[in-house]
């Protein structure tokens, strides 16, 4: 009898499940999250063997978010779900990683090859047979989308997707039909790495667009940069220090952007977003004759309700597919080698530095002494509590308005979802960005500041951090409902009111010992200042369940701001 | 100046939302489901002048969830999320609404016509301009679809899309700009109802159908009724009751179709599930040489996988579109008029009534006396528990199986969800059931049967409950972990496995005092038969919340038998 070997021509048989895992092992995946059915059992048994350990949310949109947040951490992310009911709960959390430009790779136990091309009524189905409609559903989400049906491709296949997912850094979608788990493919090809390298831009395109954007630089009086969201999230952090490291340019965030740059340098001069900037950094940036824009998504959210007051014909715009200068647009250049040239070929002799408004950290003091936690002091505060590496995750809603007034110190990563905004996502998130620092053994601490309303959407991703032994500190804002939702419409209305949880106790239905599980309820700036200088506390030795009181409809300028030009938008006919 | 009528020519100028609430109120929607967003605020207002009230879920699939539960309840029900994040948040409630026949009207409040023209990057998008994509992604799962752009025609758009939902029993997706909420449409079309009435069949064929059907039926020797979900769906459960009858025939129903017919008639001879059915109901069902198949869905898990021993050429099958007799179709004939005729003209003295087997009710005792609680015993002594007009809800797992076992009196309405499947769905539909229940005053108490994996996934849905002072009954099987899943794959595998949770502490949580909210942990059978046998207990003073605790492996029959169908099926190459 022939052996497999043979029979097939492969010359290290291979099983699809073990290929699949083996290469998210090698792209750099630790953790797999997701949650069983019967079209996913089989291949969650060749996890373990891979080197992947299996995470085990409480949901599948909660495993969506969790996936988001560890890919946003780590770089990358795996998520397994079951036909039908699973891969459609999750469906939100993926539109969200595809919106904010996050590689997750989705993979979705389906029904046997045979059963599908026998149409065969099964549940988890519409009932009409269609096989493909849950793909289809996928597909407007997906940076690619690949049904695992035939053996003689599915490695091509996997490779194909993984490297689409890293490069456009968004979800992939992968079928695995129940069949075609253990089929075997050739392992052979796992000898070699995938190529993840970006397609390199074409030279001469290159140097020419680096000539024009360094003819603008060295004319320019006072130019600055400005890096968002995508600098990020493809991966050019790295030359925006050089580029800020070498001219010593002004340097601004914007909302989305918060976190890429370090804050502690001279040059930082804070957060950029329109209207809802302080004063000296919207004259600073408004008044440049030259913003060198990286990676810029210049959302509703991101840019306080579209108040910009700049001009393209002072705008360098550096996206992933394509820059802009001024009007010209130059496609197919990536920023990445361009950004890298300029930093060797900028001439610091022509170029014009003058310094920006330098940022304060510490608390900004209020006029009279009070003792109720506003969120005007709230934020500043918590800047000096915060420690180099830390990871902040934040919430649509207040949170996410008031971490623009907190100053980082250098190297924190900052999580959130100004574009998607989808509200729950923080706490899944805030799971898989602790998750993948420990994955990757990394010195973090990871703080998650979320709304009373959103935290009760996900509440029971904490139960999965409990599982895994995770110590984030999770502060929850409790000011009686979705404040957000008030400043745009509803002050007093009955749908922006929530049922006051006890939220601390959470922990101890989740199963957790008081040592597991440590909890606080804050009420007073002083309570705030013993909780935040508590070396224990900062220690993290547990998982840390903080409920923060402010006042109902106190909220972070950037929000005010943002909210009146919301409502003026959906009421304009 | 022109007043509005003049300027618009409309006779009672009134606003869209005022349209749209006022209709869903006529067809007898009162309290509607969702979660409120920046897009949807606006319309929300109009909630209470039309006499609708809200319900506030505390997330979007929750909210879809109970909003299927409340239509299955109530004829039909609502549902209001915001554009993007909010409505794919509820699109596996929705998919499972379409799967499952149930129809929930979906509307999405969603930017405004002048901000999709000019393609803003608003949050809740993509950022790529297209405001169509989540309708697109909707449209396989919506029996229709429409999108109330423009003023003049919105009215009936609306009229023929509530027509449409309950005509097709199916969801349907409304698209509701925030600029579109409040513009004028004619007011006065409202004092006409709308046209509910499903299309009736042409009379000639009709009766040419009846016919064929009566001579089979009074050939045959010992024919059967079999009802299924359809009959409830489509709205033919009197026509069965009068058929029941009129007749005498012995009378069965599905897992889908279990609480359509009274089983309390001797005629009612129990569940047909193929493998799984009791020796004596599977002996008369398939040696019957005639079976009446009313609204049948043939799922694997509706038929023990596919272990129907019938054959087409003893069936007659009816259903909403058509009628299948023997091999010969009849499309575009609608079962209620057939059924009706039927009854009228059925000729008794040509009839062969041979009775079926009878259903046991009470406990079904096992060998050897035993403490513990297994899912043999505990099924059949609910029987005696139920009361008339009981509302059951059942999840999928151990439950949705063991509810085969249970005998109901009169008049009870089982929900389930056995095709589509999506486990958490049973917390969420309680909520809407038990809610609709209250809605429309009937005296019916609300119970659910929900494992201990599926009830963490929605867990939250509680807090609505208590917040609308419902008091169902909620049973939660602690088995530690998937046993349903365990039988088809992974018997020890870490993946099946699940926090243990401290349930009944989740009520004080969500802030119930202990006269809201009561608790049980039962561990024993005699726990149990005293708790079910308590009269406080039955009389429901407050919501329930009941841990009973069962073996981990412990499964009911038909699961057993229809797991080891699925791993058959998954594996087959
Ligand atoms: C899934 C989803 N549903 C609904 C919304 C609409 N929404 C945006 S913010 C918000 C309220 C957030 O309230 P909370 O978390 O308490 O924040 P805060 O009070 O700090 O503003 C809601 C309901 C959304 N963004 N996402
Ligand atoms: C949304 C969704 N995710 C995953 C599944 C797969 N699945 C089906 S049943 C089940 C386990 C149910 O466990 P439990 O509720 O404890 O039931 P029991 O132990 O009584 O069988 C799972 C994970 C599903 N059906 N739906
Ligand atoms: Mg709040
Ligand atoms: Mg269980």
């Amino acid at each position: 009898m022939l052996d497999i070997k043979e029979q097939s021509g492969l010359l290290e048989p291979t099983d699809v499940s073990e290929y699949l895992f083996t290469r998210l092992y090698q792209i750099g995946v630790r953790s797999v999250h997701g949650v069983p059915g019967d079209y996913n059992l089989v291949s969650l048994d060749y996890l373990p063997r891979c080197g992947l350990s299996w995470v085990g949310s409480v949901n599948e949109l909660n495993a969506g978010y969790a996936a988001d947040g560890y890919a946003r951490v780590k770089g990358i992310s795996a998520l397994i779900t079951t036909f039908g009911v699973g891969e459609l709960s999750a469906i939100n959390a993926m539109a969200g990683a595809y919106s904010e430009h996050i590689p997750v790779v989705h993979i979705v136990g389906c029904p046997s090859t045979i059963a599908q091309r026998d149409g065969m009524l099964l549940h988890h189905t519409l009932g009409n047979g269609d096989f493909n409609v849950f793909a289809n559903m996928n597909a407007p989400i997906s940076a690619e989308l690949c049904k695992l049906n035939n053996p003689a491709s599915i490695a091509a296949q996997i490779d194909h997707c993984l490297r689409e997912c890293i490069i456009k850094s968004r979800p992939v979608y992968i079928m695995l039909p129940t069949d075609m788990a253990q089929k075997k493919v050739e392992g052979l090809r796992l000898r070699a790495p995938l190529d993840l390298s970006p397609p390199s831009n074409d030279p001469d395109r290159e140097d020419y667009v680096v000539e024009v954007i360094l003819k603008y630089l060295h004319a320019a009086r006072n130019p600055i940069i400005l890096v968002d969201a995508c600098a990020v999230r493809h991966g050019v952090v790295e030359e925006v220090h050089d580029l800020v490291d070498r001219t010593n340019l002004p340097v601004f965030v914007t909302p989305m952007g918060k976190g890429a740059v370090n804050e502690t340098r001279p040059s930082y001069g804070g957060v950029y977003a329109g209207e809802g900037s302080s004063a000296d950094v919207k004259d600073r940036v408004e008044n440049s004759d030259l913003i060198l824009s990286i990676g810029a998504i210049k959302s509703d959210f991101n840019t306080t309700g579209f108040s910009y007051r700049t001009s393209q014909l002072n705008s360098i715009d550096f996206h992933s597919t394509h820059i802009v200068v001024r009007y010209s647009e130059y496609p197919g250049v990536f920023m990445k080698g361009v950004l890298q040239k300029i930093v060797q070929r900028v001439d610091l002799d022509q170029l014009s530095t003058v310094p920006g408004p330098t940022v304060m950290s510490g608390i900004e003091e209020n006029e009279e002494p009070r003792d109720v936690i506003t969120q005007k002091w709230f934020w500043p505060r918590i800047s000096s509590f915060l420690k180099e590496n830390d990871i902040v995750v934040t919430e649509t809603g207040t949170a996410n308005f008031g971490i623009w007034e907190t100053k980082f110190p250098a190297n924190v990563k900052a999580l959130s979802q100004v574009l998607w905004g989808s509200i729950g996502w923080s706490v899944g998130a805030a799971q898989g960005a602790c998750l993948a620092a420990k994955d990757g053994e990394m010195d973090s601490r990871t703080l998650l500041f979320v709304g009373d309303g959103s935290f009760q959407l996900t509440c029971q991703e904490v139960s999965t951090m409990l599982r895994h032994g995770l110590k984030p500190i999770l502060f929850v804002i409790c000011n009686d409902g979705f404040t957000i939702e008030r400043l745009i419409h509803g002050m007093d209305a009955e749908y922006n009111d929530i049922i006051k949880w006890k939220f601390t106790d959470l922990v101890s239905v989740f199963g957790a010992s008081e040592k597991e599980a440590r909890k606080f309820q804050i009420k007073t700036r002083d309570e705030l200042n013993q909780l935040l200088t508590n070396e224990e506390f900062n220690a993290c030795p547990a998982l840390q369940f903080v409920e923060v009181y402010m006042p109902r409809d106190d909220a972070p300028k950037g929000l005010v701001m943002t909210a009146e030009a919301s409502a003026r938008s959906n009421a304009k006919a």
